[in-house]
Order: structure tokens, then sequence, then C-alpha cells
């Protein structure tokens, strides 16, 4: 039974004239924040703002690569080899890193973006050559990925931390994987529904599968969203929720 | 009197399916390599390679920032806010120091490239924000910038070590900034010609300007290229006349 | 004295998940559009967007060109040869095409976007590489330039119908130029002034400059925003002004 | 038994600073080129200069439309939905059009690039989508597609003309699709059997699959390569086996 998890939620992803997030109002509800790197969102000037506003709300950071689909938002798959998403990787960790000494404090977690999160959670590979990279360029670094998937077995062969996510509005298959967008019931709208799941989560280790089956689950990290005034209302549902069940909110840092 | 001296070489400017320069073989005769970082030139899989050349032919590692100008190569000038400029400078530094790191080497230096090379050498407010930037994301860092330009001024304003680069193939004015390449005289064609001015700016810290008056120079690192046969053996000449005068060829880091 | 005008706004400036514009709304109450290509702006999913909106609500149809700059939103100087300046707006107005055609309306005219707007104003070489571009792809093409600048004589030298374009919330200096946006007054915040200013351009020909000399102006078209709420108010503001004098709105083809 | 055979090459590949390919040599060799549209690789300087080289030595033009990858030289699947494919299709059509416009002369013929060829050639929704978006732009445009593919189906189900392209240098397997280049035996590096098999696929309409078995196959176009002096040579021994066995080399459109 777990009394502490982490709040995660993307962070940083305007880019140039274009605004996406509201993130000054999610910093101060959230522990730990993933930094779009410059692949799918974000440029310098926003990673150096947004580092800056973590910063401020005494957020932890951590890097969000993604593919280099700035016009797709890096949601779309590409066929990018280990050896190359490798080195993609550790081109943007070593980007915000920049950004992250200007300001006096360290990367926490890596955690991949979208189409690269989704692609490499299952492929086995593809997350070995992920977390070489991550572990090449600071073995101290932790790895956030989806709870039983590819990813965390990855990081654990390769020596790497790891963190355990789980998502409050998504159901969940009986092997523990996500159910597909396109699947009828994969999005939990009901944030009733959505908060007490969380709370099963991370207090008992259990969610409903979507056959109604009850599954055994893992949560270091809660994953929450910052683009909108009702996401924003529902992250503070979920604060004060895993407060009344006394279970302590703190960067993933404190718990893996 | 020096003694002692640089060669640079830009290198790691392929992209991609893309490429550019005869990196294998520059490597072997220069002893610090300015490495394009994303923006002008390259990609993370070529960082990764660059990187791993220079280490195997023990050539000093330094990181070449650009404008945001892959199709026009960071050669033309964009009207970059300060601000900005030095964000992108940290960001491509950061991205660099990446694959030192997984190499286990140190980025030794910085020089900007191309446009924002000439646009700072001129423009003090310019180049005092990439200073910052590079110095923000590491003081221990060397400036590498044009003898007697604003970038060295802003260079040693901020606390940054910075070097004295000079050009074996082109002219100087009287003021010792470059001849315009748009100007006849511009460039030195001839290749004895070109080695006896690097000879008399190393050594005696000299030069005929192209008016014809001999100016003072200082040279801590000469800028040679790699970017075919004939540039490579002009490479070779270089080397050799310099160890004839008793110049010792090191990198920068043993000389500022 | 003009009896007729046309209303022109950017739009069609949204980037695959970014979204820039209340561009349904702003198509009610304007004669012609200036259509983002994919340059500083827009995508080719968001071109085909836009041109069906502009067609359902019967808007003329401008390419608004610019330079390759997305993270700096076409907004930055690039010192871009004029060859190769023209060679963009080609570029640029043929991708537009493509969507035109398959909705089976015409581009009416062109409008350079930003810091290529602004450039080229100023700079009769680059408008006439611009202009010599528009008509090589199509010499029926109106170019609108701001009223007074390089742009419209070089559009009259290469055989391009050319419409004259001001700004009701711009001061003006006496030679007919906009006053810097750095300048203070350079900006008109009073919209009750601003329409009286617009209304005075079109009728009567004149405006005051910043000195507070009238100033003769020739006014075909008048450039409005769409990216707000009060923005939006304003367009119609104009709108109902220029009706109650009587002047009528239609796109650029029916008054050039 | 065909007596008329189409030779197709990729051209315009080049891009800003970076080049490749032997543009101007290969032309003297070909009847119709695919040309770079900016996506993949080329920009709108290099497709300008390569419609022009086209026009010079009388090679029928063709677009060729790759994914938003010019780091991967849009040779890397990328899950793009049918519908962004089709908007992706147009605008690189489109913006061809103008330098063939500016030129004189007339887009033959759209050839879809690396991973979208492939992937549309197995995939029939997404050809579908591309060919709608060709004949949206233009009826009269012919699809250059793998002989036998969902491509061509998709096109004739379209209303688009269509022409069968065969390799060279490429295995068969027995259903008529291309070997994959992961497997043995997938390039024919035999320069003497390659030719063999082009005249028996273009002259008697077989070729022998990589199981020893004879299947029918149906040629239009042979498509060449120009990369290289190696490739050139085989061009033109192409060329002379061809004209031996009097097959006419004509372009696409005196073809289909």
């Amino acid at each position: 039974m777990a009394t502490i998890v982490d709040l995660n939620c993307d962070m940083g992803e305007s880019f140039g004239a274009y605004k996406i997030g509201l993130d000054e109002e999610v910093a101060k509800y959230i522990s730990s924040a993933n930094v779009a790197c410059g692949f799918h969102a974000s440029d310098p000037v926003v990673m150096d703002k947004t580092v800056k506003i973590l910063k401020e709300n005494n957020v932890n950071l951590g890097a969000h690569p993604g593919y280099p689909d700035l016009m797709g938002f890096g949601r779309r798959n590409m066929n990018v080899s280990p050896k190359d998403a490798k080195a993609y990787v550790m081109y943007q960790i070593g980007a915000l890193s920049a950004f992250a000494k200007a300001n006096n404090i360290k990367i926490q977690h890596v955690k991949p973006h979208g189409a690269l999160y989704n692609t490499a959670g299952k492929d086995y590979a593809l997350s070995k050559a992920i977390c070489e990279g991550i572990y090449e360029v600071d073995p101290s670094l932790i790895l956030l990925g989806l709870s039983g998937s590819q990813m965390l077995k990855a990081a654990a062969d390769t020596g790497l931390k790891c963190a355990k996510e789980v998502f409050a509005d998504r159901a969940y298959e009986e092997d523990g994987s996500l159910v597909a967008r396109t699947k009828p019931g994969a999005v939990i709208t009901d944030e009733d529904e959505a908060i007490k799941r969380v709370i099963g989560m991370v207090k008992y280790g259990k969610v409903t599968a979507i056959t109604g089956k009850e599954i055994p689950i893992e949560a270091n990290s809660i994953c929450v969203h910052g683009d909108g005034a009702k996401a924003l209302e529902f992250v503070r549902k979920i604060r004060d929720a895993l407060t009344m069940e006394n279970i302590k909110i703190a960067p993933l840092c404190e718990i893996v």
C-alpha cells in the first residue's frame, strides 16, 4: 500500500508565436513536469522560460523527448531505428540540461513523448536503445514509463531507476496495457470514477480492467494535464482526493 | 612572439542522407574542431559520430552553434534578438554536451557559426548575450572568436576565457576586420602567400592589411577547412610550415 | 474620392496542433484573406481547411508568403538574396494554388508576410524579384503592398496589377512609411480615432502623419486582424463605419 | 509485347548547401524525372534549377512528394492519416507547379517517394487519398506506381491514368511485390542479369521471381538512378540494351 505518489504533467509545449498549455497554473499543483525539448514541440526560448517556471514553483524537471515531427506534435509513429532514436533522445536531454544548469537545477527524469512513448512501450529494442542513451548522458536519471511496459523492463536491464506511470482518465486491458483510443470506453470521462480509480491504483495497487476483471497495477506517478481550465480543475480534484486519503504528493526522486 | 597555436576546423556538418566534409581525414591534422549542433547543419546521429571521430583522433571538441536556418546553412543573417540568440546558443551547447558526456570528453570551446559569427563580431549586445549563455551553461568554456572583434570583448567582460582566431585565406582591413567577400582581394588564393601570412600572424603578431599597411594581430587559432581534397592538402601544408618554424600545434585549452 | 475599399486579413496561421486566429469568425467580415503557405506558419492540412472557409464565406483568396522561419513566425528579417526570395515566393504561391484548384477558386492576390513585407517595402531589388516570381507563376495576380512602398513600384514595373494597403491602427511618417513599432505613438490604440483615420484615407486620400502634417495616401485595402475577440469587434466597427459613409466593401479584384 | 518504355529517375534532391545526385548528367539519358518538392528533400531554389535542367534536356516533369521528414530523407514510414497525406501531396504538387508554369512546361506525372511509395503500395486507403489529392489538383496527371500495387488500383478507381513501374535492380516475390531489402537476394547486383530482366519485363511482360517461378509483370517505366558515376553508367547500358531490342524510350505521356 503506497502512501506517496508523484503528479506529472507535460509542460513547455508552446513554440514561437504559438501558445499551448496553462503552464504557470498547472505548475502550482504538480510535483514533476515533462518538458518538451524542441523536436515535437517547444523551442529554446520556451524551454528557458519553462525551466524558470518549474524552479519558481518547486516542481521537479523532466525531459520529454519526442520524434522530430513538429507538424504532427510527435503523435504519429515514425519508423526510426533504435540507433537513431537513441541519438535523438540524447540530443534532447542535452539541450534541456543547458537550461537546467543555467538555472542551477538538475534534470530528475526522462519521459518519452506521444508516439515515441507508445511505440517504445511495446518495443523492447527501441526502449533499450532509449534507456542506453539516457544512461550514457546521466546514469542518475529516472525513466518514467507506462506501468508494466517494455520501457520499464529496458530501464531496469540498463541500470536506470524507473518510475511506473498510470493514467487517471484511461481504461486498461487485462494485461495492463492502455485500451487503444479508437476503442469505445478507452477514455474515462466521469471525473469521480477517474479519481476513484486513481486512489485504487495508488493505495491498493489495483484497477478494474475494461473487461471487468480486477488487475494489479503499480503507480509511482499519475499523469495529469494542464491544457485547459477543465483539466486544471481536475488536477485540483485529484490532489484533494489524494490528500484526503493521506497520500503524500512528492516528486519522483523521493519515490523511486 | 607566440610559439604555439591551435588549428581549428568546422566538422560534423552532414545532415541525414546529406554528406559534407572529409571529417575523418581532416581530424588527423587539427587540434580543435567546431561541431555543428543541428540548427544550421547536423543532426543527432551525425553529432554522435563526429564526437567519436574527434575522440579517436585526440582532437578537442567545440560547439559550433548557428542560426536556425538549415536551408541557408546558417550563412544568412537573421534578425534574432540577443535574448533569443542566447537561448539558441545554450540549447545547442547543451545538445552537444550529451554526446560529449556519453563519450567521456568535455566541450572545450564555443565558436558561433557563419552569419551568427559575423554579426556577433560587430554587435556587442548580441555577443554579450551569447557569452552570457555560454557562461551560464559552463563558465569554463572558451569563446573562440575573430581576433579584435566584439565577441572577444564581450567574452572578456563576461568572464569567459577567449581565444583569438585568424584566417589564412582572408584579407584584413586596417582595423583588423575581415575584408568583405564581395570586395576584390578578399580571399587569398595563393597558398604560399597564405602560409607566409599565417606564420607572420602567429610568430610576429603582424599581418599586412589590404591597404598595404602592416597591422598588429593576435593569433591563438587558425581556421582551416576540410571540405575537399584541396582544402585538406592546404591544412597539411600549414602544419608543415608551422612545424618548420618551431611553432607547436596544440588545442585551445593549452593556449589560453 | 474612393467609394469602394477592400478589407484584408491574415488567415490560416495555425500549424499542426497549434491554433492561432478566429478564422471562421473573421471570414464573415472581410473581402480578401492572406493565407499563410507553410513557411512562417500553416501546414497543408490548415491550408486546405482555410481555403474551404474562404470559399464558404465568399472571401477572395490571397497567398501570404513569408520567410522560412516558423520559429520566428516570419517576423525576423533574414538576409535572403532576391533570387532565393523569388523562388520562395513562387513555391508558396504554387502550394496554395493546389488547394485553390481543388476547391475550384482562383488566387486573387499575393501579400508578402511580416519581415518579408517590411524589408521588401524598402528594398526595390527584393521587391522586383518577388514581383517577377509572382508574374512568372500567374501574371493576373494582384500584388498587395504598403501604399507608397517599393513593392508597389516594383509591381508596376513588372506589369502586375497592384493594390495599396493602409493600416487602421498604425501611425505614418511624413513620407508615407509606417512609424516603426519601437517609436512612441506607432500604434493607434484609440478605436474611434483609428476609424476616423480609415475613413479619411479611403474617402479623402489623406491621413495625418505623426508629425501633425496632413499627407496624401491611397487606400485600396485596409488591413484588419482576426486574432482575438477585441480584434474581431474592431473589424465589425470598421465595417459599420464604412457602410455609414456609403463606402462599398469589395474584394481587390473589383477595385484594381 | 511492349515496344516502348519510359526511363524515370529521381532528381532535384539537393537541399541548400547540400548536394546529391548528378542531375545534369542523368537528364541526358532519361525520359521522365521525379522531382523532390521540399518535404523529404529539395528547396525552392533547387526545384527551380531542376525544372530548368529538365526543360533543357527535354525530360518530362513529375512531382515526387514525400513525407515531411528531411532528416530521414522520407525513407522512414510515418503514421500519417490518409486525409493528411492527401493534403501533403497536393501541397507538394502545387509547389512544383509554380516552377513548371514559370518555365512554360506541364507536370506529367506524380510518383510518391520512399516510405510513402512503399506504404501506399500496400495500403489502399492511403493510396486512394493520395490519388484523390492528385485528381483534385489536376485530373490529367499520371500516377506512376509499383506495377501490381494498391496505388495503381486506387489510381484507376479515382479516374487517373496510371503507369506501371518496374525496377531493374530489385528481386520480386511471386505476387509481384518487391522482395524486402532486408532479405538476401533482394538487390540484383549483376548488371547483365539486371538488364536481361529489364528486357524480359518490357518486351515479354515476364520476370523470374526470387522463388524461381516466372511471373507476369507489366512495365511502362523503368526506375533508374543518377546518384553516382556507376549508376550513370548503368543507365547508359540500359538505354543501349533497350535500343538494341528496338524498344523506344519515351516519356510516360506517350505510353499510357
